[in-house]
């Protein structure tokens, strides 16, 4: 039985693990640092479909089956299959799992929609009622670009604080079984809405800063750990401009330096200088990308132990921004750990 | 700790207590036959917002806050909340849950989110880290017009089999206490997609209705029980077209007659002789509605006290329609019971 610890962090007992992990990733992703990580690079971006949306589904659902290949788990094993993404009612995640007959919830975190199909399928495990469940998650620039902000064609400019949205997608399968090389949950925590007033939808890294700020204290502090505990704190995707904000906001407001064991995955997934894309990722699959092929092999190799993963979203629409809103935040913290100490 | 109940339902040990229950609806729901049994009726379907997105927020905070108040819990106390909408990227659960200071999650499952909010509520608390948790939803006539239709200046035409979005919101505060006099969550039942190839967009209730039979099929096999072994099987929102067809379908798939205890929210939020609204209501508010007033106020009274609660949802997006896509389905089951037998 899980249990609560301080506020807002809850320690699993049963710590299911991570048994299969995948991530299926564009061209341009593939081109990057973390290129050789990536189970697949589908270099057509449009992986044969005629729509953007669709070829979403492709990448989702091809991260989604290998994951289940590598787990060696059949789609009817698994109980429950918990998937969100950015487009408009989660038609990427639903129509990618149309055809697998997996009992399907779509949840909604926007980027941090990977932390948060995480938390719910271990909860559910953690109930006892599910032996087997699937977390994950895409996104994909062309249908991003399109629906929020301006068609391809128009060749539109983008400030320097704008973040450049990951196409690919990530899935991790999790079990309640003894698998001692396989990374596990320790404790989840489910954010709380912070808005600071950020109006700039070109700017989102300055939205979500806040939000990661106050998961990350409150896990600090529930938890009475410090920084220095964890091989990894890993916010996605904040990008460049954001994680300065969120180091800043961490000193001022609650004394704590993350500088030295913190990254962030839309700093990592793309090369600062050869590939511009401003302030760096963004989109549910650059975490999803990240944390289900560099971060959770480099677990099951024993290179990180101890990770905790904090994936930020910016909770938005276009037309609430339209209608002059400004962006709320939100930003959810698993504890994933290695090695054999269960 | 919950158990699996054949494939696919769970049987919740902890029986998570309704506490507290409220629905705030608009003028039209409030002229319907449960006008009185709703905690307010906002006459004014703008709340006195400035866009139609806006007032769905104002629906959703007024009966999370009623909800909260009836089960005498403050903001404070509760560990998560999870709740969606129909708008793009859920906004009117993000705006509406910003004050709060509550730990929110959002989840989707365009109609059927009443059903799967409750069951990913349950869940959490049955994990055992969460002791109190609410699961919550709304919709709004002119914010889905506007966003899946046309403007409401255009006075478009509705085909017969067409169902009236429903303006209004429901919330359940659920708790692990002791509490006869309150309903509990005994088991829930996450759906799998199904597509019987149906692409009107004026038709939802025939795109659903085979989600709903598959479901409700399952529950029954699951369980080893029959229809009769029901108070009331509540499907939400098929209308009068769905309906016709779930019980069709249950009676040429699987054998069975559930047409002596089945009724459907759709069919009940409005009066079909004196509201002309076609096939019946929709909308996430719609099942919110009638189960967070309605049907949970029979059940503290004692006149239900069996009632599977079936949400039905349609996955489509307008994107993906006008990409000649059919209409995917999911259908969400909760058995809620009442009396003092925990």
């Amino acid at each position: 039985m899980a249990k609560r610890t301080g506020l807002y962090t809850v320690e699993l007992e049963k710590k299911p693990r991570i048994i299969g992990n995948a991530a299926i990733m564009g061209k341009k992703e593939g081109e990057g640092p973390f290129g050789s990580e990536f189970d697949e690079i589908l270099k057509d971006t449009t992986a044969g479909e005629d729509s953007w949306e669709k070829a979403e589904s492709i990448f989702l659902q091809s991260a989604i089956k290998k994951a289940l290949s590598k787990a060696a788990v059949s789609p009817g094993e698994v109980n429950a299959l918990f998937s969100g993404d950015l487009l408009n009612q989660c038609m990427g995640s639903s129509f990618a799992v149309r055809e697998l007959s997996i009992p399907f919830a779509a949840v909604y975190g926007a980027c941090s929609t990977m932390a948060l199909s995480l938390i719910i399928a271990s909860l559910a495990i953690e109930s006892g009622g599910f032996d087997c469940t699937v977390a994950a998650t895409s996104s994909h620039f062309c249908s991003a670009e399109k629906q929020f902000r301006l068609p391809l064609e128009y060749g539109g400019q983008r400030p320097p604080s704008a973040q450049w949205t990951v196409t690919g997608a990530g899935a991790a399968v999790l079990r309640d079984v003894p698998s001692p090389l396989s990374p596990y949950i320790d404790k989840v925590h489910i954010g709380t809405i912070t808005d600071y007033n950020i109006t700039d939808t070109n700017n989102m890294g300055a939205a979500m800063a806040p939000a990661a700020s106050k998961t990350i204290h409150d896990f600090l502090e529930d938890t009475q750990t410090a920084p220095s505990d964890y091989d990894l704190i890993l916010t996605g995707d904040l990008g460049f401009v954001g994680s300065e904000l969120l180091r800043q906001l961490m000193v001022r407001e609650y004394s704590t330096d993350i500088s030295f064991v913190h990254n962030d995955c839309g700093m990592m997934i793309f090369d600062r200088e050869k590939q511009d894309v401003h302030s760096g990722g963004s989109g549910c699959g650059c975490s999803a990308g990240i944390l289900c092929s560099y971060i959770i092999n480099s677990m099951r190799k024993g290179k990180l132990k101890n990770v905790l993963f904090v994936a930020t979203g910016a909770l938005l629409s276009s037309v609430s921004s339209l209608q002059g809103e400004s962006i709320p935040g939100v930003a959810h913290a698993v504890l994933i750990k290695g090695g054999c100490d269960r």
